[in-house]
């Protein structure tokens, strides 16, 4: 990966980060944590953050999102620590923004009121700390259950993923204000904690394990359930050094969109994508392609698409949300994986 | 179909069905019912739910909704039972978890204060049972009749149909919190009942038949009133046994997304729509298709979309939103359904 | 128009207007008229009932928006009584069944208390009648504005015109809920006040004019400021008989979607446009098409879409978004308007 | 550019800001500015806006966002003047409106109470002037920083952008209207002041100068984080007068939809991108261009998607989210930027 690329990246998180835990926050300062306008805050801040940036850096935003999704073979672990040293500080930052703020207002008291998080006394229910953990697990669990889901590669709407994700967000803290704050997210407990005060730097363990483990739980059963969209990359999921996978686009899914691709990143992709193309290469009239030339591993993900190559009046596939054009017949058929070799057009 | 796909379609059922209950009854709780907090919660936990698992099972997450879908025409009876038990059982799972959770809140009183929904004593308003039943039925028969319109193969744009079904349950709640703390869905009703006691137990069989009766007008209300994209699935409706209809995609409308095929699904569709192909097969330089001729009946719902077999130039029909490609005028030209056979290109 | 077609019309538009007054003046006496939930209930009705039914009957659901259509250019004058008057029926049907509902609620007093509108004592701010007069033609004005700027063909977007449309009545009852309840729908204002006793009947007079006035303005700015899509329908705007203008797509802007298409149908359009199709009809290798042969007045509007009619290799024109692709060139270009005559490709 | 066009601009522009100041400031007078359906009312009058309108102007409504457009290199210094004074007349036309309407509300006093602005006494927490500015500056510099990014036009969404951006909107006044009332746009504070009285009169510096600096600082800060799609218009940024860079599809990305246009515009694009075309031109059967070689600068961007020039079977490339088809080998193939000249299809 390019330097520019990996500086692009961390921007980005930092970014996004920033905005969720200056207007989350925010927000829940400033209105006194009302439910509806502080959760919706929480949510369109990752809406809107990763309509902006999730091309870039998929939109994490979120430690626990950023380690679910390494266990769910989305994304490598050596990008990690990178990542989630960014979530952090960018939350830091957001809550020292508001901190300087909030001077400006005669008489508010920072303490345990900075949007942080809490439990037993620092819950506005006193709910106890074994429950809190339970919620903040499973809201997690479930936050990044959808995302996995919304940027799988079989997802045929991608435009809509970052709603969604926001979404799910919003409806999370609608239960869980009231709750514990609603962490779900280990850099946005932890920046407005170290101005909140003591108490609640205490209680931060909870809601650094407590997402953690959420997401971790979700990287392990979304897959579990509903399988891979493409091959886990290399480096991520129980895998720490395994040699890269290749992604590719998922037959009958089109070509993954921007965001896609950065929930199915890797280093080696621009490479071995061009080694894979080029050994597929082919000159002629019409588009006589011979695509059987490819040795490598490449080829054997990307032959799944490959129509035809004796055919000099090949057209492309054209692949629709699971339908194929049928040239021949002129009419749409269900897709059918990997056709059997030397079976044109099936 | 394969075990495999039973299974994810029971997951993700079960996923979403969870994740209703878990954020829609839990927002109720938290926010002791809230309207709009509330509202937006079960709305939102239906979005995230199709958009994330809607591909894979549809999205029901709810046993008037798979009611209404088989009497509508989009869903074979056999897969009702499947679906309905995974839905309840999910449901109770959702609303054991959150009764697990608020034993962690000092003094919290389970009784009647699970998110559960109630009439006469245990509605907020004391509602007359005949009333909420009316009320039940009615939204009920709102929220299927939208959702069977936004997944209808002749919409244009799925991508946005979750979006839309979850905003429909949201307005449904902005209305009915007050009245009956809106079920529309059996197992959404049945979950916290359990928890909440005896009474709560005892008003079930409202929340129950209303919405399983609310799911059927719907069911067969919508294809009265605007007819099938495509015929009826074999084994839905009032035809229990009937063989399989020819699914496909409706001229005009372009391939059915993932979603719109879950709402238009059957068993058999694979095959019976590889010898539909072949059997409106041609031949011609160009896009040499080697189908052999095919007499059965999927042919005659296929044929709709056929242009000129023996045109050796003969280019696929580009079919955009009711509108199609002029080759020869080079213009979009109103799209014709059913040109006359030997008469191609209209 | 056959005669289903204008039975499924009118049914979208009983049912979408149904809903509105359903779930929206429902909600408006459920929550005791609590503007974000109401605003939102009234909101979310339109966007559903237009994802759902927009593609039937263009999704108006309100006399005011039928007139401005008509005004506009949209929609022709003959077809305004069978909508104004299924709309006004289905609102008081909506209102009748919220009126037996609240006969469940113990000591439910119906009187100025079903939803309606109202100034002067009937208002909870007492706003004088000259005002809310102002504030109906107002926001209906913008109201019927943003519809028609969202459904202008020219608009590359139509699958969020629904959202856009059903946004901006939840904003307008953010305003206008605690003034005059808002109404910027004759058909919304006439049911509930039916049952909501005399005073409310006598001022029914301002909610009907306020926003058929508010309708006929937008319906007169609009086009003045930006210009017609296409050539406004036969029978619509101030011209109540002229003969039948030629729809079609707009260059550069892709063919319309339903929803678009009803925004401009007319019952002449399937066979104008065969005609103009059949004029311009071509046989011969390639897609050699004559294209020339169309005299009549389609060929005038329909010829800007044509492209070198006697090369033999002529390609379909690539349109995007404004943009054209140069197969000369190979690269995207701006999109010209109306190239001359006999400069094929530009 | 015609005179039309720009009158229609700012005839968009008006529109925009109008229904901006109108909806938005009358929800804060009408609900006593509640958080959730005033900060929602912003935001969605800026969605439908850029929904209706942006496709013609941009849809800024706000000399803030003007500002930033102008420092970030997407529009021409030499318009700003004529959006900025139209969007403040409109701003103030909105709140006339107003004004006239709080008339017919008996004992309403319009002193500080027309959804104003305000600090230190003004502000409902009494904000210091100091951290009322570095408020408006942070959230105004965020507002432009997501709106930048879902404009760019490497955005591969453009349709969801006009969401994001109210949205963003709405945001921001959940955590600023308990603070300053939420300016982030001087036009929309100018308004309401005016009719508001003395004192908020007096206090517009701040709203004016913090969100001008806050567009500036996002308009700096996306690019040197980011880079561009493309070069800067002309006459953006901090180059006055500089000659005219060409704009065109960012490779990969599709052509711009007309928003992105409108974020890239500049008037001598169509005759530049003409040329450009020429100059890239091709012979061949097939696809018979005509064009001359073109030496200018145009040429070195535009080239950057030629393909194959002297291929007489040479299809388009087709490009998608970051893919490109291979017709060779027939798959997908990552897309590469900027092939080596003389090696067609890499």
């Amino acid at each position: 990966m390019k330097t520019t690329e990996q500086v692009q990246k961390l921007a980005a998180e930092a970014l996004g980060t920033f905005i969720l835990v200056m207007l989350g926050c925010g927000a829940a300062i400033a209105t006194k944590a009302d439910v509806v306008a502080t959760g919706f805050a929480f949510g369109i801040t990752v809406v809107i953050g990763i309509y902006a940036f999730g091309r870039i850096s998929g939109g994490h935003f979120n430690p626990a999102v950023t380690v679910g999704a390494a266990i769910g073979g989305r994304f490598a672990w050596k990008q990690v620590p990178a990542y989630v040293i960014t979530q952090v500080l960018a939350a830091i930052a957001a809550a020292l923004v508001l901190f300087v703020i909030v001077q400006g207002i005669p008489g508010f008291d920072t303490s345990h009121n900075m949007g942080q998080n809490g439990y037993g006394d620092y819950s506005s229910v006193h709910l106890a700390w074994w429950a809190a953990f339970l919620v903040e697990l499973i809201i997690t669990a479930v936050f990044v259950t959808i995302i996995l889901g919304v940027t799988d590669e079989r997802n045929e709407h991608p435009a809509l993923a970052p709603l969604a994700i926001g979404f799910t967000l919003a409806a999370i803290h609608f239960v869980a204000i009231p709750l514990t704050g609603t962490s779900v997210n280990p850099a946005r407990s932890i920046g407005p904690a170290l101005f909140a005060g003591g108490d609640n730097i205490v209680q931060l363990w909870l809601f650094i394990l407590a997402p953690l483990a959420g997401g971790t739980a979700a990287g392990l059963l979304y897959p579990l359930l509903f399988g891979y969209a493409t091959e886990p990359l290399a480096g991520s999921g129980l895998r720490f050094g395994a040699r890269a996978a290749v992604p590719g686009a998922v037959p009958g899914y089109g070509a993954p969109d921007a965001l896609q691709q950065q929930w199915n990143q890797e280093d080696g992709v621009e490479a071995v994508g061009l080694v894979g193309g080029a050994g597929a290469g082919a000159t002629g009239a019409g588009n006589a392609g011979v695509g059987s030339a490819g040795e490598d591993d490449a080829a054997s993900t990307t032959a799944r698409m490959q129509t035809s190559p004796t055919d000099p009046a090949a057209q492309p596939r054209i692949v629709q949300d699971g339908w194929e054009w049928d040239y021949a017949a002129q009419q749409w058929k269900p897709l059918q994986e990997a056709p059997p070799e030397g079976d044109p057009l099936a």
